[in-house]
């Protein structure tokens, strides 16, 4: 199915339920209103079903591997399977491993670690903090921004060709910006990377939740996501693909777990052989919880219908930028332009807006929650605003007081768990900071863009 | 408080509400018993309060540290307050970082990385293999068991004065250990650390959950815990103490969160600020649940009064003690002897029996969950049964058949949240066992030891 076919499709099922429906929150100008969590992007809620799971398990949590005991047992079986249930969601090749991790960030530090000797690395300069940074024991190829899918296709294309020496190369491109929510020609990006005789990982964390994703038709050979953004917040990740390379890489974690036999040498020193299965990385008790809850999230999803869902994100999508597009204050940031297929990831600006100072409004006088700031993918935030990347603040700390032009941006995104009111009440909030200003005053206090309560 | 003189203290209070204290098994000889969780050394079920907290607060759930909105400022400032509960818990000095982590092999791990430039690291071979085996890339000198905690100081002065270069050392020593529950002398090490010009870190993993751990009175320069272990399993770990180390160190992990500031070079290349606080090495979003948990347990056992659960440990110990020694063919694992203080864990070996089938037995035919196998310590137990390191199988797996002789151990370990029916039970268990055998006949299946059914 193509996401664009899907754009103008109506809102054909009800939101998942997720945790935290119904909390409200304190509005600066009085009352409460249910809060709208619009930072999916960041971190989605738990789903219900997510948490009934948990909770019905928890009960039953037991030391997995290496215990006798009959709940040791349910647990080890449990978390095996669930590694089988993320393989299944993932459409992973026979002989995939899924490796449990704390996050996509854990999953591609761990994949940097595993890269065979000499192994180049291409990133496109556009990628998450969490895919630009990990490669530190590498030389690493950093691409420009493209301006098209195709282009994207065509600067990977070249620069693999031109690699010198042409030994092993890995690419790691996202699946959806985290930024601009537009969908990256993945498909595209693997065949050009096989071609060329390298290997390519997908970073996943904003595709998953949003899309279906199948390792054995977009051919990558790795896939990395993060449980907190597939409603599954209990501290895992995944990296799941080829065993090869982290067959032959040493244990990511040195510890219990990943051996299987250490013994002392005659000379004083200590002999250790490693597991060769996932356990190879996964030291230390895991996390049995976390990893249940990534698979109950798998399991929901696809039996929600992913089909489903993604004609109604479409929907949301195509509802939140019809509605901004009535605002000419508003700025959306974009790399593919407005027919590029997207998730329900959106950054803008609002012309003579301090974007600290908007999303601080939307919060305190709207209960809306979204993110601002360069989204820990400064390079490219700074492509798309065009502004000096010297003169940008911390990670998501707002640093330039309120009223002054922003150097940031306002992040909105949501999911499968985000009613049409969450949308309606943030589309009409933009055009009522646009038109009439916040009705509070702001300040900036340890960081963080506040409502001035000292009056 | 000393341990050694609550030995013979009654049942002062009642065990502490866990979750799974309910959860009944089927026996393979009929009918149902509720479970005897004993292998708290490997996990501990959670409190009830941890539940009930993590609970309470899963609906307000939002990303941390970069959110405007509502939840998420609410879960920024729960995380960062869980950081100051576990600095008060561990009575940390002031300027001491808390690193939140995925687990103790974590929480080294990532010490191992932070060692400074030629550090040699020493360690006891007794120590688990998340201790023994993180420190890859520096000179590690293994010292042999010792046979009481001053041997073991003495050993440790000699080596330390020895050590050629005399340079920056690290000593990495657990505080109880996970095979025989005796506790090390660390106040004594960490002096002889120090008069050498060497740090000291507290592997905590087996005496954080039993005994309070003050860093300032032991003068270690870090200690590293687990939260499955100490009643809250959601998948986070701690690593506490000196900042200058941390701070100099390449981040643990690269990605967002970590990075302050991230900008394209004139050459097309990357260049990175990293933060200096404890973000420095916690990149990607962090586990906010599994943080608050552990803060939550650090808050319950501190309330319940640590004093009364150490009294009541010791009570249990003594009474565990006392009911195998009553045992001929069962043989205690010790390497400091009787007189020695320790925590509720504690290894054997019953003359005739092979471990795994023993444990396969008192879970099938008693509902007790304890460990069979060598611990993730395999020299320490292979010390300690003077067996043959060749013969010795993978961790925690029964790999010799029903009736052979054993080279494993058993493991019966436990807690806060232990009533002493599950004590009485496993002692009547282990008496009726070597009395009279098995009832049920066993087999091994994947590496497990498990009741024939097939009959």
């Amino acid at each position: 199915m193509s996401v664009s076919t899907l754009a103008t499709a109506p809102s054909v099922c009800a939101p998942l339920p997720v945790l935290g429906r119904d909390v409200t929150v304190p509005l600066v100008t009085g009352g409460e209103v249910t809060y709208a969590a619009l930072d999916y992007a960041a971190s989605a809620p738990a789903l219900q079903r997510v948490w009934d799971d948990v909770a019905a398990y928890a009960p039953y949590y037991g030391s997995v591997h290496r215990g006798a005991g009959y709940l040791s047992q349910l647990s080890t079986d449990l978390f095996e399977n669930a590694r089988r249930t993320v393989a299944e969601f993932l459409d992973c090749r026979a002989g995939d491993q899924v490796v449990f991790t704390r996050s996509t960030t854990d999953s591609l530090n761990l994949l940097a670690a595993a890269l065979p000797a000499g192994c180049q690395v291409f990133v496109f300069e556009t990628e998450h903090h969490a895919a630009l940074l990990p490669w530190r024991g590498a030389r690493v190829t950093y691409l420009d921004a493209p301006s098209s899918p195709r282009q994207a296709v065509e600067m990977l294309e070249r620069a693999l060709a031109d690699r010198d020496p042409y030994g092993p190369a890995l690419v790691c491109v996202t699946g959806a910006s985290n930024v601009t929510g537009e969908l990256w020609p993945v498909r595209e990006l693997a065949a050009a990377a096989h071609a060329h005789g390298a290997r390519i990982v997908l970073d996943a964390a904003q595709l998953a939740p949003h899309h279906p994703v199948s390792v054995a038709d977009l051919d990558v050979d790795w896939v990395a996501f993060s449980g907190h953004k597939l409603y599954a917040p209990f501290g895992s990740g995944v990296l799941a693909g080829r065993a090869d390379w982290l067959r032959e890489a040493e244990p990511y974690l040195a510890g219990g777990g990943a051996s299987r036999k250490v013994s002392r040498r005659e000379d004083g020193g200590v002999d250790v052989e490693w597991h060769e299965s996932a356990a190879r990385h996964e030291a230390g008790s895991p996390n049995v919880i976390g990893a249940y809850a990534i698979a109950s999230a798998c399991k929901a999803l696809t039996e929600a219908g992913f089909d489903t869902l993604v004609a109604r994100e479409q929907y949301l999508i195509e509802k939140v930028r019809a509605g901004l597009a009535e605002v000419p204050e508003v700025r959306i940031l974009s790399l593919f332009g407005d027919d590029a297929p997207r998730v329900g990831v959106l950054s803008f600006v609002v012309d003579g807006w301090n974007s600290s100072h908007f999303a601080a409004a939307l919060s305190a006088e709207y209960g809306i929650g979204v993110r601002d700031g360069l989204f820990c993918a400064h390079p490219l935030v700074r492509t798309l605003l065009g502004s000096d990347p010297q003169t940008q603040g911390e990670c998501g700390a707002p640093e330039a007081a309120p009223g002054e032009r922003s150097l940031n941006a306002i992040r909105v995104s949501f999911g499968a768990g985000t009613p049409d009111e969450h949308v309606e009440r943030f589309l009409r909030a933009v055009k009522e900071l646009v038109a009439d200003g916040a009705r509070w005053s702001y300040r900036t206090e340890d960081g963080r863009c506040v409502p001035d309560t000292s009056a």
